[in-house]
């Protein structure tokens, strides 16, 4: 400690929001160099390092071999497969000295593709697995939360080519259990959820998030069974319908009912359609989308969900990719009168694309709009009044909705996304031929899985699991040190703490010695806690009869130990 | 060997020039991906891990901390220390989404100042050592063979700050001997050179250069003591003058004699000066050169040198630095009518700045412009008839130049700089104000070395060291496997490989099995002697009587070996 570059801070830094982060700058694993860029100091960079040591380990175990491409990249194999347009100002993009185009790379999968051509053409060559540990490069919009968000940050990204759909499968299954072994492994409580394809395009996938109050993602869990999903895959089952007889399609005046709220309190007032029980929930809403589909082309779609959810851009976006959706605005409206904006109904629109929440199941009747200014339509019936072009997965999910799989109240989580495996199939393997020659000397298109790790994210999800108002509190795989001894006196204390901590260091423990001089036992303690070694060990008044504290960081248990046992102890 | 990630190819790649670049792509180590941009593929990725764990060993023994740093930097710091312009084209340069300018680090010298200055403050927190081992861009003109100069590639560069210039020349005798273990347990035969301080600014430096024929660096060795210096350092013996009383300056009509040939030609016709033996060394050459100064101020800077040597550019950037220099073209000339292009004398050019060359000492005499269109004069006598500003060294070197320690005659070599150890001194202290508080609470400015290895760039200067015409013959602390077991045959043999890898992978050595089928021997030995392993075991006929040959590699020899004895031979 008296040579360590290090320097703990007693005050929170001003930017930090998040724990993990608080801490981290505070203990001196990191260090702010630029908007969502880290310098990793000593103590940081080791923590880092035993967590990619770990990645690679398990990735080593299934077969994976180990490669590494050039985070710049030119323009020309992103155009190849539309993601130069596609990312938008979501990478860095620069030029060289002759005005050529390079991006700094967010992902590899083109890189990849290429080189697996170029290097192998027999199906005698496949199944692989490749990977790379690699610094990767997003311009993110709003970086934030320290490690958590950065535009700068170390990935483990991972593919793997095989010649069918079960081959795929099985490197997938792999992957996941290589993931299981990595995060269990690092001391990680993770939940896996099923997720959407986000960007990336394909189909099976799911996402390995960690347990955190400050996680970005909101996901799903059921309370009765194991089923956990992120809310862009949660899915609605359709409600059983009793089937009646609904009276006649009616319209009303419904003046002043800009809102559902004001709707449902007029429909109770007039008591329209002869009821006065009415709630958000039997009221139809619906929303007006501008698609924009990969290419620039626009589309109109309107997507109608019970009147008491919002719609939920984000379940949007993943149910319409690869296009994207914004609302219609009042220049939108302008351009096509045959929407009547706040009074539309499902019933007579043919002209537009029409989607509805999967509660909207055939024999349900709803108030909805009438088409016409100032008007609303009770006994509206899907099925007999309109019938949607499709479902579609809009609805926000709220927490009691019930569980896909077993019918119970699900709840909603937050997690940090640490890992994410996913069936990319053959969208790059079209993109750029990827083929292998097969035994019949018949072409074989490839099928491939991504899959990725967040090694420097992983440095703060840990800290957000392991960490008290004292400090951090490392699980013994990633910890910087095994032990930190602290002399808790000077001369006689200092000397004899050195000395254990030879005698460790040479049975293969990483050691940390508070030999600082002039430093008070207190604050010697105080930062051992801060930086959150296993095991401190104190070097103090009883060191004259031989023996020595042990202090458990994260049991919060100390016991005396005479100095020869301390070795054999640890 | 069936399963590894690899292609070998029987052609050198269209784009290779150099012997490194040619067997790193044909043997699979290295794959072209950008300009100046490589992926490592799993073999060369090893290599590469290998030369960074020794690295990283002799860092760790001189007490050296590690960090690391973002590549992605913002403007700010490197527009404190000037760089941001002073760079110019030779580093990429980008915007994020939201128009802030930033860079991709070519070297860290300003964050590591402000990293220290940020956590440490007491002169008790002196000396420290820091390094990164991190990937670096540098837009280069002309990215050329292969690993040796890419536009991204992986350097280790560490600072020292020390308290006192005796300080920072231990801190940089550490590193040289640091240095000089890792160079020598990888392998390299190399030469350990005095160099000029280039674009860095400082004093004392020295390179690292790895012998090599495709070497980009020129250096002199002396043929008689050790003296080693890169052309940009060596400096000239002033050579003894007898004295004599020369005749007065005498100006000549000297037509059609553009060069220095045309000159000696006439001279010697026309007995200028009753003499007939003249040489182009007796003639004083005069280049006018235009600086430019930090911040854009322009300079006239006339240099003469003999005329039997050209002016060395490089040399001269390096003595007029951080100025450049730039020849004088036509404009040049029209805007100075003072200066009679190609009649140049020093002889009353009084108006403008002039240097000459270490030879030109007080009573020697020359043949030289007069000043006039069309005219020369003889016994323009320095110290007589005019007297320079001071002396440079911008005279090109040459073998059988004096070596100026010993007077022997010096060499001309090629090498690879691998290594650069250089006392930076104050300069980047002095741009961010790092100092140190004293014993006597006095600031001590801060005082740094730099120090780089050149470590992608070190696979491909062993390559070149450890090659033959078959293919690579890497040292065993760097290569890829210890061992590389061919199969000869079929089954049997096969099995049998594949037990000896387990065996000897099993007791700690890196293995490689050939254990191909329907690969013959032949196209098996070729592909082992490309790869480069140490030791290759073949696995053939003998191996019913137990017995297996043993080819080394680099010695090219062979052994029988029985089975049993293997492991304990290697």
């Amino acid at each position: 400690m008296s040579t360590l570059f290090l320097r703990t801070l007693r005050e929170d830094p001003a930017e930090a929001e998040v724990p993990s982060h608080k801490l981290l700058v505070r203990a001196g694993y990191i260090r702010r160099a630029a908007p969502g860029g880290y310098t990793w100091l000593p103590l940081g960079k080791r923590v880092l390092d035993k967590i990619a040591a770990v990645v690679h380990e398990e990735m080593a175990a299934i077969g994976a071999q180990e490669v590494h491409f050039p985070a710049l990249l030119p323009r020309e194999t992103y155009e190849a497969s539309g993601r130069w347009a596609a990312y938008g100002n979501d990478i860095f993009r620069l030029k060289d000295r002759r005005g050529a185009d390079y991006l700094l790379g967010p992902t590899h999968e083109e890189l990849f593709t290429l080189l697996v051509k170029d290097l192998y053409s027999s199906y005698k060559d496949f199944p692989v697995i490749l990977y790379q540990v690699q610094t990767k490069y997003r311009d993110e919009a709003r970086p934030r939360a320290g490690l958590l968000r950065g535009r700068e940050f170390l990935m483990k990204d991972a593919y793997s080519f095989d010649l069918s759909d079960e081959g795929l499968v099985e490197s997938y299954t792999k992957h996941r259990n290589a993931y299981i072994r990595i995060f269990d492994r690092l001391g990680l409580e993770y939940t896996i959820v099923a997720a959407m394809s986000g960007a990336m395009g394909g189909s099976g996938s799911e996402e390995f998030l960690a347990a955190a109050a400050v996680g970005e993602d909101t996901y799903v869990g059921c309370t009765a069974c194991d089923y956990a999903a992120n809310t862009e895959a949660v899915t609605t089952p359709a409600p059983a319908v009793v089937e009646r007889e609904w009276p006649e399609l009616a319209a009303h005046d419904t003046p002043d009912t800009p809102t559902i709220d004001s709707l449902v309190d007029l429909a109770n007032t007039e008591k329209l359609g002869g009821r006065a029980d009415w709630t958000a929930a039997d009221t139809l809403k619906n929303v007006v989308l501008k698609l924009t589909h990969p290419g620039g082309r626009t589309e109109v779609l309107i997507v109608g969900v019970p009147g008491d959810r919002e719609v939920d851009l984000k379940r949007v976006d993943a149910a319409i990719h690869p296009a994207t959706a914004a609302l219609f605005e009042a220049a939108d409206f302008a351009a096509n009168p045959g929407l009547v904006r706040g009074y539309i109904g499902p019933q007579g629109l043919t002209a537009f694309r029409y989607l509805a929440d999967p509660r909207v199941v055939a024999g349900t009747s709803w108030l909805t709009g009438a088409n016409e200014e100032g008007r609303h339509a009770v006994n509206v019936v899907a099925g007999r009044d309109f019938t949607p072009d499709g479902t579609i997965e809009a609805a926000e999910v709220r927490a009691g909705d019930p569980c896909p799989r077993c019918g119970a109240q699900l709840t909603m989580r937050r997690g940090i996304e640490i890992g994410h495996i996913f069936q990319l199939g053959r969208r790059f393997a079209d993109t750029f031929s990827l083929d292998a020659l097969g035994p019949d000397s018949k072409p074989i298109r490839i099928t491939m899985g991504s899959y990725g790790v967040g090694v420097s994210r992983l440095v703060a999800a840990i800290a957000e699991q392991h960490h008290d108002e004292r400090g951090l509190a490392w699980p013994a795989a990633v910890a910087p040190a095994d032990v930190h001894i602290v002399a808790a006196g000077k001369g006689d204390q200092i000397q004899a703490a050195l000395a254990l901590g030879e005698e460790l260091a040479a049975r293969g423990l990483d050691v940390i010695v508070d030999d600082r001089v002039g430093v008070s036992p207190g604050v010697k303690f105080t930062d051992a806690e801060l930086i959150g070694v296993p095991t401190t060990i104190v070097v103090g008044r009883r060191l004259s009869e031989g023996v020595v504290e042990l202090r458990h960081r994260t049991s919060d248990t100390r016991e005396d130990v005479p100095l020869g046992d301390v070795s054999a102890k640890l």
